[in-house]
């Protein structure tokens, strides 16, 4: 079920069954040349859908205005600070805390986010903690798609070069099996993208001239994308119903 | 064009041509027993997806959680704070300036975010008004869909009664003809919901026991939404026109 | 009773009796050539002034610095960030229910302050909407002095031209009765301010040359604004007694 | 001349003679059986609007509201959080120095204020010190009105015994000169209030049951207030003029 | 007992005893030529640690980085802005209230302290007066090293002339009598530095060349460094044992 | 060299040759029965203070309480709630960028930490990114003590079994190396402490009894520490060399 199209009274029921909820978080940002700015948005949401097709669960909203600070100097990135992050991810879970939500499993499509939801995480769980009343139950997880089991070794498999770290030819893959009409095709020069490290959008910039790092993403195409769709929506299907019944991994 | 499925590089190519987009922002909140939860963020993304197919646009990615803290007595309703969403809006805005944009029309579909938007667009240009420098060019501007021209008029035409004020019969009837397989079959009582004053989610849930206002959305149906979504875009489509030359109405 | 002018042993025996309270607010700004800075704050407080001299209410300290940022091409104007604002009514609406007060109205002189005040009144809300609790009761309520009934009609039909948006005459006019001493003779040209869209201060200088918009206030005169109060001052009597009664109004 | 009641013609004519205004600053909280809550705010605005009547000078509006959350207990207290005054006072003189002021005066009607007052300064002038830009000349300067010189002295003489900590003879005194109509007949007992430490409301309402501090305000008379005014009015007069020519003190 | 150095099991048998903890408050800032960036953060540590060695008591973690944008202008001096600083120390007696800490002294090194951490204990307490419940046991204490009994006494008969404001003689002893292998010979002029007033970075590096106000800190030394030690601590002894006992002075 | 213990002259001279600086940075939070509250922070100091008497560096103050709200279950546990210490970080980079400083390593001495510094870098970085205009050169580098190049290896060389994730034996030696009389003797069962998920301060405190996280702390001695020092020491000033001479690494 997505919670988008479901309606209250369809929620009031499915939490009489389960106090879980996944969702998808990502970025609007550049992804190269031929990579979509919803890229990271678009990742989490593409693989939760689908595994959401192969058994119930509840999809929430995507969150998908993230951190993107570094990629400020390509058109259409946008971002929120760090600051604006942590707030909003405060109430979107007390909104859900409110309804008897006790299980959020954030899925993740930008690692340029994991800092600031971790942080957002301890921000929340610091208003627990300061109290010294027993709070609600309350689980927070946060998995990256890429890190679902058998995901990366997939990815090697069929780009054993030029994967890369940022507009991989894997998530540009994805987003292609799902958009096929938004592929482009533009030429790459040099074919894999250099890495270095990020640190502000100028400094990006001038490091990595059209946005890609340590990728050849013209090597992305719809067939290698729903192989990776499927690997890993089955992937999260396991690891979500492990999350659901309660069983906390280390 | 859809900024989510663009490459940075069609942005920096049409900001050649147009320096304005726009934005569709809504809300994730209860929309009665057989209206969506996502209602006010999906009408908005609907009606500017339908206008982009008629004319070229570009289309930001939609604002989906707003201000929606007195439907908070109802599963699944996510809000944020207003004056979370004052640093998420100024914080969007600060990233579409940095690429050059100049005129941002915001495609609102919850009457609940117009106070919080007319907010944030004041301490944006508080930012700049402070400042005895003169800016670069910006204009903000917010429209309802149900304002659109001509909008209304075949609303209270297709529901001369019970259309109502919130879990509208039209804006369920648009969310049905885009999704028409989240259609609802629910039976409510009264038929017409009663009306009345809005403050915090407890006074909401006790005035308004399955969250409706003054309507009476089992009227709601594809063909009607597919009308009012047609009659809504063509209109946007000359409303954003003129504001996209410049034209500035009072 | 004015709060100012009472003690905390006159506010404590009140509040057996009533649990309401008037605040007048507005914003210290231009009012173009013949204009008081402080029209908008000192409106509410005048007409609320006359309704209290007529019957037995609580009038509040006068809440009157804004958001005027649009003013602040102009010397004098002061003003909140919006966000400033939303987090002094948040400890101005704390302060009062701690001692017990339940319905706040807010008597408004300024056009500008109306969507801050409302997102305001949405933050208070959430604080109250995110817990489960069922909080003390509480009703917050916004009335601009110019829509109080009535109050519309006797303005167009003393000035049936000119009475404009900004600067008003009718505005002006309720200044001059109450501080004759302060009426300013300046000669104006166009006789009637053009009309425009509003947006930050450097927009709005270049639009607005004097700093009214739409208005003849030559035309102010203390007649006029006496006939003014006397009329908004019986219409808040009669307004602010059903809201006192527990009477909520859509 | 007092900024309220004049127009931004009148101000920018002001500007070209001088770059300072004097700021009227206060709290609204208990003063005790027989004191009014505004007090601490009339105080400082009397003794300006007299020292205006001597001698030309702008008056800005009064910052009425402030620190006073140790007044809870008692009924009428209304408080900013300290940083909430932080950021409205930043707000204040930023929208100040937009037209060219350069030399602010607060003049304080409440103890408890000083603190924060200053931390506001701190916060202003550290937006200034970050940056290795030379700021536009800046100084700010708070003098409570008790300490203007010879006022102290004068109290002293009225009240020898009983002047006080809080809802002092003097305070109200000059209150009773303004607002003779506002003057109430209490007993106290004892006739002098115990002294203490001032922390939260709950310790304050234990420590000091009817709200004052050291005081037997019972000695308030308009006579005594129209000669504390005097006095503070003449010292105003003589110290602004040196702050207004640029001296400055240590 | 330092917290530092002690383990959580240690504190909480510290717990069943006593309810009270010193902190030590300070600041790192230009001390002049020849005095350390650390003064105002060590001078509190030292005397503490002094007086720990004297008789029992719990010393917290030295709150090192205080309100020093007046010394922006001067290299390594690093500074919280206010509002940053009350956020911090929020957050510190938070934690502290968490484990059963009731008495809170804060030993200050640095006078541009006092205003916001006056203003942070008044936050502190808004956010339990504001409640009408009443709170855990709450003592907030602020004293500045220099102004406990006998000190000034002391630094006056060392140093009659030139200990001046900032800089002083008997703090950078102070240091050198911790931290003998860090002590500076430079040579000064005028030998005692001027005075003035204190805004902004700007106008402070103008007014005090290099960096000290009213001192001549050349005479500084370990013997009086160690004298002032020992008659602090001693005063800090007798201070905090009245404090820890509950008696409240005013 | 200490700027804790340097003059602001000194470090204008360091400047000239040298724009780096290495700020220690950790926690104030519990490390099992028998670790020292100030592990965290204690380690990052020993080591760098080490480091920078084998070569010239400049060692910042420690930032000494970070993020640590897990542990507020047991006594003496201070933390920042993440959105402080983003603030504060923004405040220590803002001042010393104000002096020139370009490159700033962090050395962290707690893994609870990482998250939200990042989180500041990326917050810090915002600020430079939203700018069109090139800025100052700024490069924001993080390491754990732990990580530095062949300090795990050692580590588990001298702790093959019981090294842990908190409250580590590693970490316990390096304090005691530094501060032997903080030794504590305590019998700890189990001898090797469980592992688990690390959420808010009630989950903690019921997973963890006593504290620690996989830990066997009783093997902690001043020789194994001394080694760990000695070994973290030299593989700082070999990446700190690097650093500091603009090597950027990935
Ligand atoms: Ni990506
Ligand atoms: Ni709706
Ligand atoms: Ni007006
Ligand atoms: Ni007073
Ligand atoms: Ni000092
Ligand atoms: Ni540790």
């Amino acid at each position: 079920m997505k919670l988008v199209t479901a309606s209250w009274m369809e929620i009031d029921s499915y939490l009489t069954q389960s106090k879980s909820i996944l969702i998808p978080i990502g970025s609007i940002e550049q992804h190269g040349p031929n990579g979509l700015l919803g890229t990271d948005a678009l990742c989490p949401e593409i693989i939760a859908g689908e595994a959401e097709s192969l058994t119930p669960m509840l999809i929430g909203p995507t969150f998908s205005v993230g951190c993107a600070q570094h990629h400020l100097g390509f058109a259409g990135t946008i971002t929120l600070r760090p600051s604006t992050m942590i707030q909003s991810l405060v109430d979107w879970v007390a909104s859900l805390r409110r309804h008897g939500f006790e299980r959020l499993y954030f899925l993740n499509g930008h690692g340029g986010n994991v800092a600031t939801i971790q942080a957002a995480f301890a921000e929340i769980y610091a208003g627990i903690s300061f109290s010294a009343e027993p709070p609600a139950p309350l689980e927070l997880k946060l998995q990256n798609w890429w890190q679902l089991p058998g995901v990366a070794e997939l990815c090697r498999e069929i780009y054993p070069q030029g994967d890369g770290m940022h507009a991989t030819a894997s998530e540009v893959a994805v987003t292609y099996a799902a958009y096929p009409q938004a592929q482009k095709q533009v030429s790459m020069s040099p074919r894999i993208a250099p890495t270095g490290r990020i640190s502000h959008a100028h400094a990006y910039r001038e490091r990595f001239a059209d946005g890609r790092i340590g990728s050849d993403p013209a090597q992305a195409s719809v067939e290698a994308g729903e192989k990776i769709i499927a690997r890993a929506a089955e992937s999260l299907v396991r690891e979500y119903a492990s999350f659901d019944s309660g069983q906390v991994e280390r």
